[in-house]
């Protein structure tokens, strides 16, 4: 079989792997229908984080089951299923409370198991980690679309939203113009926010967050950025998302949240550590919630609303390339030319 | 009259000084019969941040009301009174919100007024800012000794408490053993906390802490106190008290505590900002609440306590000088002979 592979920066190719077996009881074999190319992949294919060369990459996977090991007994094969970026039993201390990314037997994809990037993947803790497409919707390709979000950024950009407290009636702003932010968007309109502000630096993009919810849009930077958004809210807001990662856009978010409000924040840290971050959060007793999202906890409630027609991030894909296209999906959103890449194997 | 000044590194004298006036409608001016050293003026005092020479010093004033002015309704000459370390006018939006520290007509002491520590200061916004002893306890001696910690630390600690989360039947840590962190303790066991393990490097303040309700203390440093507190409580508590501000604190705050779970931090932060501190946040989803503490918000409902005898960080005082004895004080605190110093101008 045939998948995508890192091989320094910059450079991801399609090769010729071995086929996945069940290894363990709780393992399914996926045959991937659909992926995607993630923003936080740009982070070590430009070199800003390291990664094994020859490691498999990709992490949103979507697929028909092919096989499953002995103990798996949620899906079976012909099912349509997808994977959150963390592997996650379901069953330990973590997984109950919410918190599937600290599973005690779970991990990621390209490290705990094969990148998701390829014709197939080994699903460890598969009753946990995979999430059935009910039949109905399983051949239904505009559905797909719309529920792939649903492996990485819709769910943490309701992370995003969830752990900055936002809520009916809340005025809020969103740091960041990535699918992730875009994301931020809808999931704080869906939460009820009366008032949402995106942050970014991307005309289409921005325009994008209007369509998702936006009330209003900052196209500024750093204190400029802060400025227009007090002025535009009174003051600030009491919920700012982080949506980016870098140090900039995690001030900016403490800078533009009112005292006692919330920085939710899910932009994996990028060089955060440089700023006197404590010193800003302490004066106005503004809390830091987030993390990397604990997509399983919340992707049953949010697939229904995809279902049902009332959530689509599907537009968050603005270019569609085949396996063979993975590396030019890269390269588009490395340059900013694609929001994000939907990958279709079909 | 006569005040305690800062005159550098390790120089406090006590200086004559203009008596106050009232300068504005909603001030005050106040006799002050108690006061107190914390341990956040060792910060100046060993000159590791900035404070202008000649600036007065104290953030915890307890006294007498020698006059009001016309806006002034909650007060009148005579009453016993004593005020948080920060100025608040009660009416704001962060008043009403409970974020008191942020209040849009407040300030500190030895800043927007005088210092605490000396025969009278001038109260700005005596309305929202001075609480008032009830009479039948006005003159009690051990129960003023007992109010007192209420200016700062009592409700310091109780912030740090609130803040991480502590409810009844937690399971939670305190980092620190000086004043606030023993008032942590004190407020861990208020909030009804199961377990709380008090982490220090002083055997008679932790004994303290057993008094104040830690089931648990450990005296270790560093890595290895964080692999005994794991070992007592199967990997870590859910709710973790910084009751330092220094970076190693924080760093064991966040590393004993589970995914999922909260640090309230209340230490004013002194480098933290040298670590990755956001990145051993974001993997576990671990939320960073707390700040200066609003202790204008928490005051009434420990009060309360306070006078039917359930609380009493009275043992906070271990040293108690007169005003002259102030710059004894400081020193004792510095060297650690004493964690709380009881200033006593009656």
């Amino acid at each position: 079989m045939r998948a995508a592979r890192y091989h320094g920066p910059g450079e991801i190719s399609i090769d010729e792997v071995p086929d996945p077996t069940i290894e363990s009881p709780t393992d399914a074999v996926v045959r991937v229908t659909h992926t995607a190319v993630c923003g936080s992949d740009l982070w070590f294919y430009r070199g800003e984080s390291d990664r094994e060369e020859g490691s498999r990459v990709g992490h949103e996977p979507m697929g028909i089951v092919e096989e499953v090991g002995d103990a798996v007994r949620h899906v079976r094969p012909g099912d349509r299923v997808f994977a959150p970026f963390s592997i996650s039993c379901g069953a330990c201390e973590y997984c109950r409370k919410g918190v599937h990314t600290s599973c005690e037997n779970g991990g990621f994809w390209g490290s705990m198991t094969d990148g998701a990037q390829g014709e197939q993947i080994r699903v460890p803790q598969a009753n946990g980690t995979l999430v059935r497409v009910p039949d109905r919707y399983a051949d239904d390709q505009d559905v797909l679309q719309s529920v792939l979000p649903l492996t990485d950024v819709m769910c943490t950009g309701h992370h995003a939203a969830v752990s900055a407290g936002v809520k009916e009636g809340s005025t809020c702003a969103v740091v960041g113009d990535g699918a992730v932010g875009l994301c931020a968007v809808l999931a704080a309109r869906r939460l009820g926010a009366n008032r949402i502000v995106a942050l970014g630096h991307h005309e289409d993009r921005l325009e994008i967050a209007e369509s998702f919810g936006a009330t209003d849009t900052i196209s500024a930077r750093g204190e400029a950025a802060v400025e227009e958004l007090r002025a535009l809210t009174a003051g600030g807001v009491d919920h700012a998302m982080e949506c980016v990662g870098m140090g900039a856009a995690m001030e900016t978010a403490i800078d533009i949240t009112r005292p006692g409000g919330t920085v939710g924040y899910v932009g994996v840290p990028h060089g955060v550590e440089d700023g006197d971050l404590v010193g800003s959060l302490f004066g106005k007793n503004v809390t830091l919630a987030g993390g990397v999202a604990p997509v399983r906890a919340y992707v049953d409630d949010l697939l229904e609303d995809v279902l049902q027609g009332t959530l689509d991030p599907a537009p968050v894909f603005t270019k569609t390339v085949d396996l063979n296209g993975v590396p030019e999906g890269y390269r588009a959103m490395d340059e900013r030319e694609a929001i994000k890449v939907f990958v279709d194997l079909t």
